[in-house]
């Protein structure tokens, strides 16, 4: 058996997260594919988020991500007031259709540079945490805010799911 | 700047994979010890999955990733027959104590697992991959798996807060 230098192992580990990550993003969108703008307005469960609110929710985390890991600006930062400040309100918000461009625009962007990072540049500071902070504590790095944001976008498809009609057993 | 060299690099990146996974573990756990045993009976939303399939479920899983990695034997497979085979029936299952124990207990077992790992044996095959179709997709070694069930852990999660009295706004 080939024994990888270590060099190819720093990059088959970014290999391997990124196409992890494209997954669950993949994933989530099939289900905001499969569900219709007026599915989507409805409760995921009694008195919980709706669709289109998680929907706007991810696409401003997603978007957020853009600065914090040092990519430059981030394109919707007015997204924030209405679906990571403030609760779900029902009303007021962008249409479904406007939401699910940015969804994908918002990911493909940021997918754009997480490919062309060179592996050892997951293990950088983030640019949320100081210089002192993360000499104490090298995890808090770009490859941690991802990981943390895949999770996160599990947590939000799990909720979704339920928009779905429910398959008979 | 210290620059890390190439074996601190992977080890790097498993550590900061490894906390991450530590801290989903952590947050279902904390929704699970958070939920009363009759709360957890119920559905996390109507005909939805209840909180006690959802957490017999995650048992499951995580039991039989032991194997998946080459670690050894699962302790309770008998759970796959009720939890992953069976969709959720409402009841015949172990009471939630049981339950609750197993969950960490099996992810406890794990863990030591995880952490006593080389950095790199988190690129190797894992079990339900043949030795041919790994040469053709290296990506599909331990850390896919982890990586996938982080995001399972999150998915889960996102289903098993809505069991939890909804805060005002």
């Amino acid at each position: 058996m080939e024994t990888l230098t270590k060099s190819s192992e720093s990059l088959l580990f970014s290999q391997t997260f990124l196409k992890a990550w494209a997954l669950q993003l993949k994933r989530f969108t099939q289900v905001v594919d499969e569900l219709g703008d007026e599915t989507l307005a409805n409760q995921t469960a009694p008195g919980r988020n709706t669709g289109i609110y998680i929907l706007g929710h991810m696409v401003a985390v997603h978007d957020g991500i853009y600065p914090l890991l040092g990519f430059g600006d981030r394109l919707y930062p007015e997204l924030d007031a209405l679906f990571i400040r403030t609760p779900d309100a029902g009303k007021g918000y962008p249409d479904a259709a406007s939401l699910r461009l940015k969804w994908k625009e918002v990911n493909q962007r940021l997918t754009e540079k997480l490919e062309a990072m060179d592996p050892h540049e997951w293990l950088d500071r983030h640019t949320a945490v100081s210089e002192s902070d993360f000499a104490k504590e090298p995890n808090r790095n770009k490859l941690n805010v991802i990981v943390t944001r895949l999770a996160h976008v599990g947590y939000h498809a799990g909720q979704l799911v339920y928009l779905k009609e429910k398959v008979q057993d």
